[in-house]
């Protein structure tokens, strides 16, 4: 693979220009957090790329170059003042005021789409003339708009609308209020669910989701006014429609509304009393709906083919089931040079991976095999058949790029190294591929990479951001899980002027639950920033995932089926048991610190291990998983009635009593993923009990703290252990 | 006087008895605390007592004794066997469950007023027959019975019914609701409100209070269910009717039933908005209702008489009025010897005193005066037209007990020493008063009193419940205030062990605010029960009533007004002032704590003076005036449009940015006096000034920690200080 050399002369006089250790600078949170003053500065720079068909465009605030995908040289191909000085508006054109969120829908043509702060726009950036405009919805909940017939759908005022090419507008329903929801993600965004808008290929007609959840309880969120808000003295509920485990849930609908004939109507699949409809898309004919259908004990999932015209059910194409759960995350796709024919996803043979299926139902072959997961299916090189996925094939803490041969199942590397953690980006034929890539020592280089030769060209290298400043030494390895067999793998970060003849109080940051991991081959291990803010203070820090986390398969996620947190439990002792091997770890000063899933993992170790931990940091957690949502408590834990020993078993209300170190519990005041009554229920019980956690709360915030809080918030979190473990 | 010394022995054996230091007994949280389990054996002992006419009757839970006033012996009168093993009920006789709540309405008959579970009797204790029983409301808001007329009247269901002698219930009001408050107190419990039911004496009219806050604003508190609580699974909302200093307030009017006609009429006091009717009292010919009347301004309040019958106003018989405001507390009592004359409590000469007016609306004279406040009106000697109060008199820290003669305003004191903290209870003709007495070293004396001659016959004498522990040392003294002149006193608790040499960490604890104050000279100066264990811990406890405080005159109180917290931290600065000449005091090592307007008062110190104090906890505090309510709010900060610069100078959302010391705020969740949204909008200003408090709260609990939860939170309040400050 050739590479271009753009940047080694920047990197070695990056080297030589490398400062002492003791005039290395200091990491502040604001150089570390997002929302930090500095942050923007401190992580590694990329490039805002984007395919104009198979032409790759750079975007900044002002300027749109072309790039030379052969050499990397890129060329001007407008500027944004060209585009406010765009010719064919009646009166003076309102101002585009950045770049960057503009595409370019049209491979043959030289427009751009891009908005301005009430107009979407089509400007032909050759000859500077604005071709197309539409006005855009001020308030809009969610919009989609279809590329073909440039209709925009969107919801207004909780009601659905749509606006086609011509700007003419008609309102789709009248209904819609909190309690009916139209055209917006459902179920609580589960099932690979992130909006309710669906277009046809050819934007003639449109799913939508419509949730009717006047049904469900309302869970009693405050709202306490901005100190600068001068209209509103007094704090006013927010309540928010929160479908608790084995409570009554929402009921969703699809409907389907047609441009042409103006009709709106209903996909008939029955009762939707506790089913999931997930997983929408269309035939490229834009005539048939495909669907995956859920149910309640999520059990089993069929792949469902309806008639866009009628609403009526063609087919069933598939079903799965397991004993323990199903979860479709993926819609089908299907083969550009093959309508008949499509992809399917499933873990059904103990990962996920790629399956072929006729719209028969016929499963025509296994695509992809073996004990690792495919993570994304990228696109097509149609001309040869191939689809382009991204996999961690080469390593359970890696993501790389593949293309893999449908007919034969003949999978290729085409990343820089078979290293890292490679993120495609595919043109319109699928001839070539952005790959930007990170690596434990990369901070981040972009790569274009012809799909079939698998050449490489080096676009861009970005430099070491935190060159010149004390940074800490990061290790990954693994462990085996408390299975004994089962390989978890661990980051270990170490103060900058480490010393192995020291002891260091610890930290284990854990996350611990299904749909993440914490530690991949990224630049520094995928180390979260307030890993290196701690080691700098002189602590070492310790993330293992544990079985239940992502991209390890069906079994080692389901190990936890019905018992959250105890598995994992098991399996953050055997990272203990690690640490008590390393003579510089003192285990006599542990402490554990986690977020949501990592906040109930934060304090079932300190409850069931009072006397392991010192101090702990739990942020949003859960504390009885009977307080936590429908669709992903169930899944995991079923109903409290159908599993009450589990759900007594994981409860953290019973361990209130067993609380002995410092253990700071903190949470968004306006969390609606993890509502507050967790944690004021956690504080019952451990008032009744007699125990002392501490607490804190962020009015306003949600289930992260968003912006500068994080700074406060981090800031706050290191003064605990400063406090207690230090 | 004469007094006896029934207990000398007791006391010297106790002072023979007591322990060596070294073997001193440790003061827990459980001993200290209210509701710790051994509060009750740490407080000194009582009785309880109440008059038969005159005729002095002690209760326990199974006994009845009639106490000889002569000689303070007992014999016993009755039994609680003997009650439930009354005559004259038909079926088997509910149980009288404990005496302690029985009472002795007819002063020439042997009768004992007391409930079951269900039902209120009158018992004949000679015969043991039940003469008169009466049906009681389950789950009644609130009632009030007359025993002349043995009528009941009662709240259900927020509507108002009456029960009369013979069992015949009448509802009154039909449209009550959480927006129609019938008969419960109002103007949130401020100028002396603490009910809404009022008899005339002889029973057959009932004046009540009728609240519209359909128009006021509901506070969004929540409900976390309790944990054992398995038909509720969400929190719920439990909004509280909360009108804010300046926003839009409840009508309140009176109304009157009449038990003869069964008609109901309203008082036609005018349009109540923006109005304060409170002291509600009638004639002693139960015709006439009087009450006073203020302004939303708080600065002028009228005495109006109103026809009972017609509802009609019969005249205005006084008014007064003051640039910052007036404050009626207590309702006019009529002389028992002439009903055209009734005492009024005025603080119009400075100071609160009473005065005697006729019905004509003539001021016939002061009855009391001096530099010193009216405290108590027990009841008078009719016979010899004397009243009998409680006042500050000898010393602005003291309670004694004195007959005035009306006519002449000659003062006799006549409890024991003329020391200490006397509370009276006096008998129905007022020749004998039971005076329950505390002083610094005095845990708590009983004497029988003879109101003419002042003799003095001791009754009880509560041994010192502390025996045997290591207890501090209790001082008290006076320095001056910011303004140089007035006298603030001051309480001191010292370690038990102190050693004046050493240096001790000091914790200021601060109420400050009017209707209150914390020195005084009942038994350790009226210590509170955790500076004794905090002094126990090794600290020094300072504690300093600033103006602004109770009982010291108008001008005292008033100087705080238009700017809470100002004046007061002058003075408590005065008192920093005084421990830097204690060479014990370590002022490196300073904190504070207070709770609610001490909250207030620690916020306020620590963010003015944050480089004295280190460590601070304040509980439930307000942090700006314009989220607390109309009636206390605006009476010493005016409203926040009228005063914008007194709202904003007390403010501590402005002060957020200054905070450099510990400070822990903690609040109960569901406090709706100091709504959490004080403390939520102080740590939402903390956050984006960069500045960390603590925080904790109390879910379930109001505006101060009940039951055993006080003996967590001041675990919690002690770890804090020894965490930070030690």
């Amino acid at each position: 693979m050739k590479k271009t050399y753009l940047h080694a002369l920047a990197l070695m006089l990056t080297g030589l220009l490398a400062l002492p250790a003791a005039a290395q600078k200091q990491f502040t949170l604001e150089d570390l957090n997002f929302g930090g003053t500095n942050y923007r500065n401190m992580i590694p720079q990329s490039r805002s790329l984007k395919w104009w068909g198979d032409q790759l465009v750079r975007l900044s605030s002002d300027t749109c170059w072309l790039v030379n995908v052969s050499n990397g040289k890129e060329k001007i191909l407008f500027t944004r003042d060209k585009l406010n000085k765009r010719t064919g508006t009646s009166a003076k054109p309102a101002e585009v005021a950045r770049l960057n969120g503009a595409s370019f829908p049209y491979p043959n043509k030289p427009l751009v789409l891009i908005n301005t702060a009430d107009q979407r726009l089509l400007i032909n950036f050759k000859t500077g003339n604005e071709e197309w405009s539409q006005q855009l919805c001020a308030g809009a909940q969610a919009s989609e708009w279809n590329q073909e017939s440039r209709a925009v759908a969107y919801v207004h005022n909780d009601n659905l609308f749509v606006t086609d090419a011509m700007g003419k507008t008609r309102q789709i329903t009248t209904d819609g209020s909190r309690n009916l929801v139209y055209g917006q993600s459902v179920h609580r965004n589960e099932f690979g669910i992130e909006g309710g808008l669906f277009w046809n290929p050819d934007g003639t007609r449109l799913a939508f989701y419509r949730m009717d959840q006047s049904m469900v309880a309302d869970y009693p969120l405050i709202d306490v006014p901005e100190l600068d808000d001068s209209a509103r003295v007094m704090a006013a509920p927010a309540p928010e429609k929160y479908p608790m485990a084995g409570q009554t849930s929402h009921l969703v609908t699809v409907g389907v509304y047609d441009m042409i004939t103006g009709d709106t109507l209903y996909l008939r699949a029955g009762n939707p009393t506790d089913r999931y409809f997930s997983n929408i898309s269309w035939s490229p004919d834009g005539a048939i709906i495909y669907m995956m259908e859920g149910n309640r004990d999520q059990n089993e999932v069929s792949l469902v083919a309806y008639d866009a015209a009628t609403g009526k059910p063609i087919t069933t194409l598939y079903h799965e089931t397991h004993p323990n759960y199903v979860e479709p995350q993926h819609p089908i796709t299907f083969l550009p040079w093959d309508d008949s024919k499509f992809i399917l996803w499933s873990e059904k043979d103990g990962y996920n991976h790629l399956y072929l299926m006729d719209t028969m139902g016929h499963e025509l072959q296994q695509i992809t095999s073996g004990n690792w997961v495919v993570m994304d299916l990228l696109g097509f090189d149609a001309d040869r058949e191939a689809v382009i996925i991204s996999a961690n094939a080469a390593s359970p803490i890696q993501q790389n790029l593949y293309r893999v041969d449908v007919a034969t199942g003949t999978m290729t590397r085409i990343d820089e190294d078979g290293k890292g953690w490679h993120t495609g980006m595919l043109s319109a034929n699928g001839h070539l591929l952005v790959d930007y890539y990170q690596g434990p020592d990369v901070p981040r280089n972009i790569n274009i990479v012809d799909t079939r030769s698998g050449e490489q060209q080096r676009y861009f290298t970005a430099p070491d951001p935190w060159q010149g400043y004390a940074v800490p030494e990061y290790r990954c390895g693994s462990i085996k899980a408390a299975d004994g067999y089962t390989d978890l793998y661990y980051r270990l970060v170490l103060p900058p002027d480490f010393d192995e003849t020291r002891k260091y109080p610890t930290v284990v940051y854990v996350y611990g639950g299904p749909h993440a991991h914490n530690v991949d081959a990224r630049w520094h291990y995928a180390s979260r920033s307030w890993e290196t803010y701690m080691a700098q203070r002189g602590y070492v820090l310790f993330i293992l995932d544990n079985r239940g986390s992502e991209n390890r398969g069906r079994d080692f996620e389901q190990a936890t089926f019905r018992q959250l947190g105890q598995v994992e439990m098991q399996d953050q002792m055997c990272g203990v048991d690690f640490l008590r091997t390393l003579n510089y770890v003192d285990t006599t000063r542990l402490g554990v610190h986690g977020w949501s899933f990592g906040g109930f993992m934060t304090i079932s170790l300190m409850t069931n291990y009072p006397d392991v931990f010192k101090v702990g940091v739990a942020g949003g957690p859960v504390i009885d998983w009977k307080w936590y949502e429908v669709m992903y408590g169930e899944r995991y834990m079923d109903t409290p009635q159908a599993n009450p020993e589990g759900y007594a078993r994981t409860s953290l209300i019973h361990k209130a009593k067993d609380l002995k170190g410092r253990l700071q519990i903190i949470i968004g005041l306006n969390d609606p993923t993890v509502v507050p009554q967790h944690a004021y229920s956690f504080l019952k019980a451990c008032i009744a009990a007699g125990t002392q956690p501490d607490f804190y709360v962020y009015p306003g915030q949600g289930h992260n703290m968003m912006g500068h809080q994080s700074v406060h918030l981090h800031e706050r979190i290191t003064r605990y252990f400063d406090d207690y473990l230090k």
